[in-house]
């Protein structure tokens, strides 16, 4: 394919992990040293930025900062969950954004994030194909939820599940000195895939774990769940759960459901609360003291608890993204596959069509959760333990995180 | 003084903290070094397990997994929260302690705790010198509180702080990067003084921290309360606040309390879902997003965050109390004094008095609380920070922490 010379813009979208802003270098560095990339542009809020024209000069930063965005949690430039209009039915924000590519000359558009991310790049792919606009658009992965189609796994969720992981080896520690024993339920996020609190179980399999874990890609059952639970706490003393937020009776109720009504732009249910409702629940069932942890926002920011593994392939999905565009690759969505070098883990980059990518949910494999729904498989384990390898050597100011610092100068 | 040859007892009492186990490891050290303690014993939950002849035979670990104690968050040979009886009132559980003393030829008791473990341990300090049993008792200051009197900090209370400080960073991270703008609201532990949600603003200091700090040393006004958030959400779009559990009504009623009546063995009201309740009141006032985290017990079991002068310091209070002992001290609580060594935070030891110690609250003085009582002065930032300054270099098996395992061996 031919040489396509132009601006590039680089958005961040959906919710923030620890190692987004790694990607962001990645698109970042190998864009400024691409000589078919005439000017690095970064979108204020995703795809926001594009139509509200507030792109930031990424050629403007300076340098020892941007390195510094490898180590940074949260997405630098702001997210967005923008749902974008079915371009049949209403083009405008189509329309908008071929305005904004052609007054700055675009003609490479990186987008990050997960599933409805992959969404909004596929559809302004394809929208850009139909009018027959030059522009290469490439999807670069981003979810702690793990629940991208087509890739081993993708970046952000091996932070989370090593912040999960040392999390709950602390905290079972400490929920077992006293002689009168606790049931502690942690709740971890994952709506309706189960990849993170499963990743509780790597605890367990170091000797410090939930005892029990529930995923959503089965059904629960509270009946059952607190004979579990009082069987294992008269038997040790002490009870650990690990949940997953998005657990479901078997009508598809979320068992959260009924402790809040709100719901983001996408219209999916805000679930929280329901370590406590689930901790209230083994209280009344067996006389237990009882605790209720929610990990919340601190498992998807807690970059100081990053994988070394997840931020290099974090950064090696955006520096492909852009090599393979400019290579005149277009219209796919960066992944990876695992395979083996030396006898240990290795990732290599891999492209899947944004087509079918976008909108589709990777869940955990039936025959990796255990037959009573209550636990992981070795199989699990041994899918995750490697993506969680390695401490970086982060950056430090008086023993706090020293984070990027971005000038955000807008494009004129 | 005399020599006095013997064995000793070490107990950990109280709510865990990351560093509690490098002082019994400071402890262990130093006394199975004294030609003068003859077995090291360690009582299993703290004066329950003197009391019910539970004792380990420290003697027989494996000596490199006693040194992982260093690293091993919360009490590892567990804890308790019993009250003492007034001996002049019920004497039947010194008797007993008596009569497990000389079984063992015990003639050094060292206790690990807060305010009220330093009462047990003088309750049994004056037992012992009224009855004339010759044993020398110390205690070794611990709690993530910072609230023991005499002494400038204690030790636990450090990596906790940096706990709070790098989580209040990394989530104002990821509070922030949607355009619709949140309130977000970090709950700290902290019943009755208000150290650690203090070390909030040590993130404030470094440039992403809470816009509002709440201490327990000042009443809590609700309404002036929402005038400040909507003030600040509406200056910046985005507000994050930082509250201690313990705050309270000028009245005294803890803000969080109508939320649960249940107590603990001390008869303190056990606080929680303080976090959501102001949430859920922001959010009624200025209709914005809004979210709760509650740091609960990963704040105090965090030890991948501990700060390496808090474990070093710990260690040496531990080692104090020992060396000190056999020197001829008695009744002693170690404490901590700050000094300045070639321009540097430098920490010694110090003793205290027992009967001083049991029962007092330190509180962060009001002069370190601005006017408002909605933040901390500078003085409270040059305190805190020399506490949290180092990274300990993490014993890890497989990128997951490797932390001690006992055998404990129970003596006959």
């Amino acid at each position: 394919m031919s040489e396509l010379k132009g601006a590039c813009i680089f958005g961040q979208s959906g919710g923030p992990t620890s190692v987004i802003n790694a990607s962001a270098f990645g698109v970042f560095d190998a864009a400024l040293k691409s000589p078919s990339i005439t000017r690095v542009l970064g979108a204020e809020h995703g795809i926001k930025g594009v139509l509200n024209d507030r792109l930031f000069d990424i050629d403007k930063e300076d340098p020892a900062e941007l390195k510094l965005l490898k180590y940074t949690p949260s997405s630098a430039l702001g997210s967005c969950r923008y749902k974008m209009a079915d371009p049949d039915v209403d083009d405008t924000d189509y329309k908008r954004i071929l305005e904004i590519f052609k007054k700055y000359d675009v003609r490479y558009f990186f987008y990050n994030g997960g599933n409805d991310s992959m969404d909004t790049c596929n559809k302004i792919s394809k929208y850009m194909q139909k009018v027959g606009y030059d522009c290469r658009v490439m999807g670069v992965p981003k979810t702690i939820d793990n629940d991208l189609f087509g890739t081993d796994h993708c970046p952000g969720y091996a932070s989370a599940a090593k912040y999960i992981a040392t999390s709950c080896m602390e905290v079972y520690q400490d929920a077992r000195v006293y002689d009168t024993g606790m049931i502690c339920i942690i709740e971890i996020m994952g709506r309706h895939a189960g990849w993170l609190a499963g990743a509780s179980a790597l605890a367990t399999a170091y000797g410090a774990g939930p005892d029990l874990v529930y995923l959503p890609e089965t059904d629960f059952d509270m009946d059952k769940f607190l004979v579990d639970v009082e069987r294992i706490y008269k038997e040790k003393g002490n009870c650990m759960v690990a949940v997953s937020e998005g657990i479901h009776y078997a009508d598809g109720t979320f068992v959260s459901e009924a402790k809040t009504s709100a719901t983001d732009g996408f219209g999916h249910a805000q679930l929280g609360g329901l370590a406590a409702t689930l901790a209230q629940a083994c209280k009344e069932k067996t006389g237990a003291k009882v605790r209720g942890i929610e990990l919340s926002l601190l498992q998807r920011c807690g970059a100081h608890l990053a994988s070394e593994t997840d931020i290099e392939e974090a950064y090696m999905s955006g520096k492909a993204a852009v090599e393979n565009a400019v290579n005149g690759i277009s219209d796919k969505m960066v992944g990876f596959e695992r395979g083996i070098r030396n006898g240990k883990y290795a990732c290599k980059t891999k492209l899947l069509n944004l087509t079918d990518v976008a909108n589709t949910e990777k869940k955990v494999p039936r025959e990796w959760i255990n037959a009573e729904g209550n636990g992981v498989e070795k199989a699990f384990i041994d899918y995750a333990l490697p993506l969680i390898q390695g401490e970086p050597d982060l950056p430090k100011q008086d023993s706090l995180p020293r984070f990027a610092k971005l000038k955000k100068i807008l494009a004129k």
